[in-house]
This record gives structure tokens, sequence and C-alpha cells, in this order.
């Protein structure tokens, strides 16, 4: 006979229950499903979770309350709960004494499993589609240096790419940026060129701008801080209500302090080893891991100017406690769309135990700490003991955030009454129902997107909608070694997009950027990869398109006529591919990577399409077909043009010219199913204008650094 | 949510107890499993009985002896008793006071009870998967030369890779093949070389079949003209019978004559110009346009031995008049699948007027005219016009393909009765409701394939059933150029072969083969193609994830536990491209070019995907979605090994057997919805054995061709 008792002994501990594994039943028998007794203690919960089996909670001893998707029921012995796979579910014994015993059944059931992925996945999905607005934001640069290629490749590109898709999807997507002009980085880069940090930030910042320019980057908003009405009274109003609130604390800490330089150190200055991962770090952030750190703990910490150890001094500085919000970031967390990288680095920081960050240092650099009577010891401004002080920068950027929303409510309302103070205007683009914010940024902002920024917002109100999405980039490689201006080891954008056509560049940086993992950029990679998709692909398919229609059809865009059994494939294959492209912009799956093949895939799949069609030209009855074979081979250039916008702007806006459309490619374009070409639309000079031969690049002796050895 | 109590009024009474039915739970879920709680009263028994469902009980409340087929043990709660199908068995509740509860829970297992041995055939509808038996054929090879790369390129990889994959798709594919011995090139091959006909077929047949296995293109049947006992007494029948029916006329007809070196003139004697396209034509086919010629209308026409133009002089020949099954062609052609170009083609051939088609000429080379009473004008066959004759390739080339079909039905009957005569035999493979015929062959012969060799057939027996799917490919260039064996400009399959394992080869030429226009070959585009897709791309991913499973799993394949979002996004992707490979390699759609950008896309989102997940490492908490995370790339490899196997089956065979699995992949391994690789097998060396960097490639100087200039 084959029987098994409950025995504590075999009870392994998984999803916070005891459990007893029944089936597989191992030698004796492997049903269609698995079971296991499962005993919750007293008082507590099963872990929530979600998986792909069905499953049921047969109810055997205690008493409970189950919870599927936020809906909850008591539960009893006698008890059966069936849950859909994918459902959270959370079972809690609402007993003081007694444990709770249930019969845990789980099996597969693909028809099951498809049936609700598609209801609850996609039909939920995409987010930003479904709203009106969407703020984009990329984290602002510091205009220390202009942009190298690595920056491009990073949060910029992806935003503009991002904020374009949303324009063609009809949802009005603003994108907002500016620079990081308060970050001591500046006023360092200042002094080393003989310019005060202001003059150093105005430099640097046309430079910069100049750089997205060229690149086709393009913002609705580039905030300077000291230019900007809306930012310094936010940053002043949100430090207020947080010190008002008691949201910071006050008190003495240590600081590195540098005897020869005579001053303490933070950011720029001191420089030594990451705490966390080892490599080599500056003050307060490690690039490689993400990690922060508050300068003490600096492994071999030396002074940046001077390279001396620096000593510790004590003063009295501002904190922000972290930590009290560790269970509202949790929450939020499980709402917000983010990678796994970025997901697990938040899980693991909260775990860790997140830090007080102090939020103001001894400089004269950004913003001063505000004098409050609260904040005074004596009774005048000079007696505070924070008088010496300016915010952080990343105290600055939460308030950065919603000037940027209250400039573009300024934008996107230009009819609007204007009249609105400062809350209620970025209130009425951040908060609204209707709008969503998603934010792009390299993963070594992510404690600073993730955990502090949101925090200080639910610190200062805890109505604010948070981000709905995060993205973010790792870091792109040149020659397989880290970009470095200092060290010469770099591309600057500009030289780049002066060597070669933007959409070019733009196409590359989508195809080889670092999404997932470290890329690599090198300049052979990079020549090969446009001659071969770009110059030898996208190119000549449309010239002898517009050649066909040019002889055939006398340059008109014929009407459809019969339809064989290829041209529905074909009409398939672009509805799909459209809806692949969709999937690979939206924030959940973004994927730049995916999109240049799915791109590089459609006119593969059309040029051979039109190479096969051909043979219908000569014969007679079939003059029906033909017209449907080149309606259809036009229509994916149509739809070439919509997919590839977002990337190549350039390309796309001459590809809809060219195909007779007398209106610029406009908002709203992006169609599941795509509409015909009207019948009669004279076509232009659908390629010859696009993609330069790579020999008349490489005769351009711009991009003149060589790799430097590793 | 779903959720069910135990209610008294919901029982009902059987086999002596009170049944609450759970499962199926109507509108709700129809799991594998029926269920039921179950209260049998105090001092009662269950009734004795047996059935053809295995059974658990699972018992909650209460105390009894369970007895399975005469055998006793005591029962409490916690206890689980599994009862095998048809044994008997009895439950007591041996309280005098209190019932006995219990889940009853059932389910059917066919594996378990009878060895009814249902065949499981695959659902999806695709015509060549939805049959029993599918006779896959190249095009012969002509033996006047060994294979090169733009052979290997066409029908005969192509035919491979299909065939394997209906294997794989649990269909009995069988590919046939043989050599076209008794074409006039390989006479005059042989006299070049100073060999007999049959030496110089016999030679580079063996040439061949070693190109061939080098390839990896493994043939069920390779058919020699003179050594099959089928062959020659299939065309003969099928003469004798067409000439008896008058489906073949006789009369006297123009021919060339070359005067010098007294012979009449075709195929292979005779060359000049296309007088349908102007290119550079030999006898009766065009190898640029297909179009046919009856070698008097070749343009500029001269003896290909004395570079003489021709005389022409008349003689008693034989005729398949081609124009008589027009509309019966018409017909076959609107049910069968091909290309819009052999489409196209067909229908501008039978609008052009189909020709009567020679099919014997004065030569000695070949199978002769038979000798009947009724094409004998004198009484002995010295006597008959057509002594001197021998029947035309193209003729014989309709009864080659029965003759495949009765030699298939040998091999695929190994324990038939082998007591057919020649017809039955053929029919039994051929004409059955459960086989296909699915050939493969160059554009060029097109004319032969989709009009003559069908017309034959309507014209020998309008039962028999014509091919379901032609597959024709374009030319294969090198260097821009057409391969040319005796210009030099070739690259021998042996020596690509020689030179780089096959795998890469086959996946190249799937890659970059000629499929709906020409494609070309460059020995550096197949350097950088498998470099960057199989060494860089393939090969790391493999190593790394088997590393990670030896790190963190101890080498063996863990269970899946709970999932993120980005799993089940991750799991819907793989069956996509399931099935967009499957369409790939189904004739309607055929197209390696697809299939191999469907495996490069398959390996790079899956390396994405573990780059991604690799995060989740790190936290203790996290550790059930680890365990989904590597459970899913590891899934991602057996895709991998299925898609892949047609086209890389030393890769795909490694993969599987490191995968862990005992068993090589066997006929039937796809599968819509990938299973999972069970939990706790061992996984090996993934990547180590496979695509050898190609600096060791490049040290090898086989391909030591040049480009000639065009």
């Amino acid at each position: 006979m084959h029987v098994q008792h409950l025995d504590p002994e075999k009870f392994v501990q998984a999803y916070n229950v005891d459990l007893q594994s029944l089936y597989p039943w191992e030698g004796v028998v492997e049903p269609p499903f698995g079971a296991a007794w499962a005993i919750l203690s007293a008082g507590e919960s099963t872990k929530v979770h979600q998986h792909q089996e069905g499953e049921t909670f047969f109810i055997v001893r205690g008493a409970g309350t189950m919870t599927v998707d936020g809906e909850s029921t008591p539960v009893r012995p006698g008890s059966v709960i069936f849950q859909r796979p994918f459902h959270q579910h959370v079972l809690t014994n609402t007993s003081d004494t007694e444990d709770l015993m249930f019969l845990a059944l789980w099996w597969e059931d693909k028809k099951l499993w498809a049936r609700d992925a598609t209801t609850q996945k996609t039909t939920a999905a995409p987010s930003t589609t479904a709203v009106q607005r969407v703020m984009v934001t990329a984290a602002p640069p510091t205009p220390n240096g202009d942009l190298h290629v690595g920056h491009l490749s990073g949060p910029y590109l992806a935003a503009d790419v991002y904020t374009r898709y949303l324009r063609l999807r009809g949802v009005e997507g603003y994108y907002a940026c500016g620079s990081d002009d308060h970050c001591m980085y500046v006023e360092r880069m200042g002094e080393k060129l003989g310019m005060s940090g202001p003059e150093a930030a105005d430099h640097f910042v046309a430079e910069i701008e100049q750089t997205l320019k060229a690149a086709g980057i393009s913002m609705h908003l580039f905030l300077r801080p000291d230019a900007s009405p809306r930012f310094e009274p936010l940053v002043l109003a949100m430090f207020n209500r947080l010190w008002h609130d008691g949201k910071l604390e006050s008190r003495d800490g240590p600081s590195p302090y540098c005897e020869i330089c005579q001053r303490y150190l933070f950011e720029a200055d001191i420089c030594g080893h990451c705490p966390h991962c080892g490599d080599g770090v500056t003050g307060n952030t490690c690039e490689t891991c993400g990690g922060v750190n508050d300068c003490l703990d600096i492994v071999d910490a030396r002074c940046s100017a001077c390279d001396t150890p620096p000593a510790t001094r004590t003063f009295r500085r501002l904190f922000f406690p972290l930590s009290r919000y560790a269970d509202a970031l949790t929450k939020f967390h499980r709402g917000a769309t983010m990678s796994a990288r970025l997901r697990s680095f938040c899980e693991r920081q909260i775990a860790a135990g997140l830090p007080d960050v102090a939020i103001s240092h001894i400089s004269d650099w950004g913003i001063r700490v505000p004098f409050t009577m609260e904040n005074a010891e004596g009774s005048d401004e000079s007696e505070s003991p924070f008088s010496n002080q300016t915010l952080y920068v990343w105290f600055e950027m939460a308030a950065r955030y919603l000037a940027y929303a209250g400039h573009l409510n300024d934008i996107a309302n230009t009819e609007g009454d204007g009249a609105h103070d400062e809350e209620e205007s970025y209130r009425s683009f951040w908060s609204s129902d209707e709008a969503r914010i998603v934010q792009f940024f390299g993963f070594d902002n992510s404690f600073y997107y993730a955990l502090m920024l949101p925090a200080l917002y639910l610190a200062f109100d805890e109505t604010l909608r948070l981000p709905a999405a995060f993205v973010v980039n790792e870091f792109y490689r040149l020659d397989g070694d880290k970009f470095s201006t200092s060290r010469g080891h770099s591309i600057p954008g500009r030289e780049l997009l002066a060597a070669a056509p933007r959409d070019m560049v733009r196409f590359y940086l989508a195809y080889s950027g670092p999404e997932r993992e470290q890329s690599n950029f090198t300049r052979a990679e990079f020549e090969d990869t446009v001659e071969r998709e770009l110059v030898r692909g996208f190119k000549p398919w449309l010239i002898e398109l517009a050649q066909k229609v040019a002889t055939e059809f006398a340059g008109v865009v014929p009407a459809t006529g019969d339809w064989t059994d290829e041209h529905l494939h074909f009409y398939r294959q672009l509805e799909m591919m459209t809806a692949e492209a969709a999937e690979a912009y939206e924030p959940e799956t973004f994927s730049l990577q995916r999109l240049s093949r799915v791109l590089i895939e459609l006119v593969r799949t059309a040029r051979r399409f039109g190479k096969s069609e051909m043979h219908w030209r000569d014969i007679e009855e079939r003059q029906q077909e033909r017209r449907t074979g080149v309606a259809l081979e036009l229509l994916a250039a149509r739809v070439l043009a919509v997919l590839a916008a977002p990337v190549m702007p350039d390309f796309a806006g001459r590809l809809w010219r060219d195909l007779g459309y007398q209106e610029p490619l406009s908002d709203g374009a992006w169609e599941l199913s795509p509409s015909w070409i009207p019948a009669g639309q004279h076509i232009g000079d659908l390629g010859a204008h696009d993609f330069p031969n790579i020999p008349a690049f490489n005769a351009n002796k711009c991009l003149t650094q060589e790799p430097v050895p590793a």
C-alpha cells in the first residue's frame, strides 16, 4: 500500500509555511499536479507571491483569511480556494494560538494560463499609452564637460525616443531635462579652466545643448537651476515644509576634512575605493555598483586636490532619515515598472537598512540652507549653525522635478489661465489621473531616483503621484574600456555626429546600446553595422521600390486589387512587427536593441516580398495581384516610417514626405493595423537621400581618438 | 475570489459516503483531476470498489483503517493514501462517535492503466505536419563534377533541413534524392577526362556523396538509375502505357546537326543565347530565366565541341504534347504551394502556349526508346525509326519519383510483406491519404517540375496524387559573380566543410542563401557572420549559463518558484519564437534566412534576460524568483536545441545532451509550448565544444579561390 503520514521531520520552510511535500511521490506516481501539507503558524501570513500554476488550498484545520488580488474572505475547515495563475494571494492565520493547516495542490494548465495572462497583463498594459500625458525625464547632465558618445547612448537618446513614440501613439509626451549646475564637479572644473563656477556651467551647458541638438535629441524643457523662476522657490518650499514637519534631523556628524586644503571633503573633492564593491569611487556615490557612501566610509580615502588622506572633523548638519520610508517604498516599488536589476538593487538596499542621508554640506556652491526661526539657534541668520552650508544637489533634485512639472504645465496650457500658484501648477501636471512620470537614468543614479527622491516626495506630500516607471541603462564602453574624457579615451558626441548623419548614429546607438549589460562601441562595428543594415539594406530596397512605382505605375500608388495568400501573410507580418515595435518602446519591455532588429527584419521581409512579387509584373491576367503587391510594399515603407520615426526622425520624415504625404508625420500616426497610402498619391525619390556610403564617411577624419590600451 | 465552503446541503451519497463535489468547478476551472470532500460516518466503511482512475485520499479529520488489495493500515489526519487504478480499496471509520473526513482526489492517467497507445498527433494545421508521411525530394545532381557551395546552398540543404523539421514535428519525413546519370553532361565530362560515361558518373557520384555526408545532408534514399531494380522498369512501363494510350506523338522534326562533329546537337552539345531572355544558354533549358528551347530556336547557336554554327536535319522522333494538359495543370497549380515566382512562371508558360516536348534524342547515352510493336514501322527492333534514340532525361525523371516512392515504401515498411508489384508499391507510399510530396529544386528546373512532370503523371494515371508543394531557390553567387567550376570561380563544398565545422557552414548558408533573389557568398561575410552570431553570440551565452547553474545550483536544473512579470513575458517570447520558427520551416513560408534570424534573436533575448535576472542572485528573499529565472533560461536553451536542430544538428544534439537528456533529441520533440527541463537534471558543458574561434579557422588555407573579375 502507498501511504504517507503527516511528519514534522519532513517539513521544509517555504513561503513562510511548513510544507510536507506529498506529490509527486517518488517511485510511486507522478500525477498531473503537485501537492503538499502546509502548516501556517498562529498569527502568520504566507509570503505574497504569484506563480504560473493554478493552485487550490483545501483548508483542513484552524481559521484564517484568504486574500487574492486585494480581496479577502474568511476561511475555515472545509473551505476550498482556487487561485488563477499569476494572481497574488496571501493566507493569514487569524488565530493567536492555533496552527492553520491546509492541503496545497497546484497544477500547470497552459490553457488557463494563456487565457489569464492575456486578460490580466496585456489589457492593463501598456500603462503609458493609456493615459493622456506623460512627463519623461532624463537625469540632468553635469556641465563639467560636453557629452560623449557614452552619455548619448544612455538616458538622453532613450528618453527622446520614448517621448517621440508617445507622441506617435497620441499621448502628450513631454521630455524635460536640465543641467545639474549645483554639482560640485562644475565648480572644480571651472577652477581648472580659470572660470568661475557659473561661467563653467554656462560654457558647458552651451556645448551640451549643441550636442543634444546635433543628435536630434529634442527636449520640451531644459531647465537651468539659476534661470528658472520656479526652481529655487520650490527647493526652499520643500525644505521648509520638511523641516517644519520634523522630517529632517539636525545633529553633529563627522566628516572628512583636508588639513592641507582646509576644506570639508565630499563629492568631487574626495576619492578612494567604494566600501561596497571596492572599485574606484569619488564622494557619495559609486558609479560601478550604485552604492552610496557617506565619504567617511570610503576605503583609502584621499583629498582629490592634494592626494592626502583626510582627517575627521565634526559639525552640525542636516540629515534625511530615509529608513522611515522603507515600508512605503516597498509598496511603491511593487507597483512601479523597473528592471530586475533596479528592483533587486532596491530590495538589497532596503534589506540592508536605509541610511540617514546628509542633505547639507559646508560649501559655497549651490543653494544655501535657508534660515528659518526653527533652524536658527541664535536670532539672526549668521548665528545659524547652517549659515555656511548649502543643500546637497540630490536634495535639490526632488524639487527640480516638481519645477519641471510646473514649467510643463505652462507649456501644455498655453491658453490656460496661468494664474496658478507654484503648488497648483506642478500638481495639475504631475498628479492628474491622466498623467504619468517616466524617468530615464543610468544605473549609478538608482539610489537617488528609486529610493531617496520617492521618499522625499512621500515626506513632502504623500498625495503626490510617484513615478510610474524607471528605465535604467548600464555603461557604454569604448573599445572595451570605460569612456574617459580626462584620459582622452572618448569620442565627443559632436565629433561622431559631424562624421555621420545623426540618424545613422542614433540607429547604431539603439542597435548596440547598454541596456541590460555593459556594451561596447567600436568604430569598426559602427561602420560595419550601418553599412550592412542601412546602406546595403534600407536604402537599396527603397530605391528599387521607387523605381518600380515609377516604371509600372507612373509614380503613383496603385489601388489594391486581388489578394494572394502571400499578400495576406505579408499584411499580417506588418501588423505583427508593429506590435513588436510597440513592445520594444514601452517602459515595461523597453529595448532599443530589440526595436532596431524589428526594423531590420521589417526591411528584410519587405525586400524579400518585393523580389517575390516582381514576378507578377509581366503577366497580363495578374495585374490585379501586381497592384496589391506593390501597394503592400509601399505600405511596408509607410509602416517603416512610423515605426522608425522615434529612432530615426530625419529618415522617417523624408520617407513619409517621399511617400507623398503633404503633412508631416503627425502625433497619433501609430496604427495597430496600418492604413493604406491613398491610391493615386505621388511617390518621390524613396531612399535616394538617405544613408550615404561608408567610403565617403570614412574619408572624414573626425574620429581621431585611438584606443587606449586597457 | 473563487471560494467554496463545506456545505452539507451539497452532499450527495455515493460509495457509502457523503460527497461534496469540488472539482471540476463549473464556470471556474477544469483541472486535470476531480476532487470532493467526503465524510464517512462513525463505524462505516466505504463501498468496495475499483476504477480506472488513480486516486488519493487525504485524511483530514477522524481515524480509520485503509485496506487496499487486502492490506490494511491505520490512518489519521495528515495521512495520504494513493491507490493505483483498478485496485480494490476500502476505508473504514474505526471511531464509534466521530465522522471521518477526507479529501478524495482522482485523475485519469493513461500511462498508469491500459496500454492504449493512442498516438498523439500534433494539433497545428500546416499541411505537411497534418499528415503522417512526407516524401521530400531535391532535384538529383548531375554527376559531372562535385558539388560546390552554390549547389549546397540550394535544394540539398533545404530539403535536409525540412525533412529534419518534419521528424521533429512527429511526421515521417523521407528525404529521397539520387544522381542524374543519364544527362548528356556526364558523358561529355567523361570524354574530357578520358573516362567512359558510367566511369565518370561513378567517379563524381562518389565525390558528391562524400560532400553531402560532410555537410550533414542525410538522405533516406540516394538512387543511382542503373543500380535501382525499380527505375528502368518504371521508365519503360510509363513509356509503354503513354505510347499505348496515345499520349505520345511520333513525327518528323528538325534538329540542329553539326556537320563537322557529325552529330545531332542538344543539351550539352549546343550553346548560344536564350530565345527568351538573351542570356548565354546551352540546349533545352535556360539557367537564367527557366525558359525552355528546342535547340533550333537558340540565338547564335554553335556546336559546343567545335564552335561551328550547326545545320538543320530532320528525323522522326517522339513528342509529349504538353499543351493538352494546360487546364488540368492550371487546376493543379491552384491547390499547390509554391512561390509567386514559380506560380507566375507557370502562368506565363501556360498563357504563351505549352510546347510539344521532344522526349527522344539520337544518342547512345541513357535508356533506349523501347521497341514495341506499335512504335516499330518494320517488324524488328533495328527497323524502328527510334532504334538509335534514347529517352530524354526529363522524361525519365517522372518515373524516377515513382521509383523513389517504391523504394521508400520498402524502407518504411521493413516488416511489411514486400510482395507488392511495382505499382502497388509506389502507390502505397505516394498516393496514401496520409502522405504528401514536397519537392525542392532550383528555379531553372521549374518548367520540368511544375509543368512537364505533373502533366506526365496526369497522362499516365490521373488518380496519382500530385506534389503538395514546390520550394524553389535562386542562384547563389560567389563574390558577386556566378559560380563556375570551369572558370575556377568556385568553392568546392568539401573545401569549405573541411575549413569550418559543418554546422557553421549550414548556419551561414541558411542565413544568406538565395531564396527569393540571387544572393552572394563572400568569405569575409561568412567569417564575419559566424563570428558575430555564433562565436560571440551563441557560445558565450551558453557557457555563462552553464557556469551559473554550476555555481548556484550545483550543476542541476532548479525547480521553478515565484514568477515576475519579466518571467512570464520571457516564456511568451519563447512560445512566439517557436511559432515563428515553425512558419519559417513550413513550405508555404519556407525561409531559412528567416529561421536563422529567429535563432539569433532567441539567443540575444535569452542572453539579455539572463543578464537581467542575474541581479536576484544575491537577494535572500528572492531565491524563488532566481530559480524561476534560471529554469527559464535553461528552457530557452532547450528551445534553441529543438528549433536549431534541423539547421545545426551537431550543435543541437550536443546542446540537448549537455542539458542532461540521456536519450537523443527524438522525433516529435517539437512543442508549441515548451516543457520544462526536469528539475534536478544534471547540466553539462553547454557551449564549450561549439563554434571554434575564427582565428583558428582563418589559419586554415583551404579557401584558395580568388574572385574572378566580373
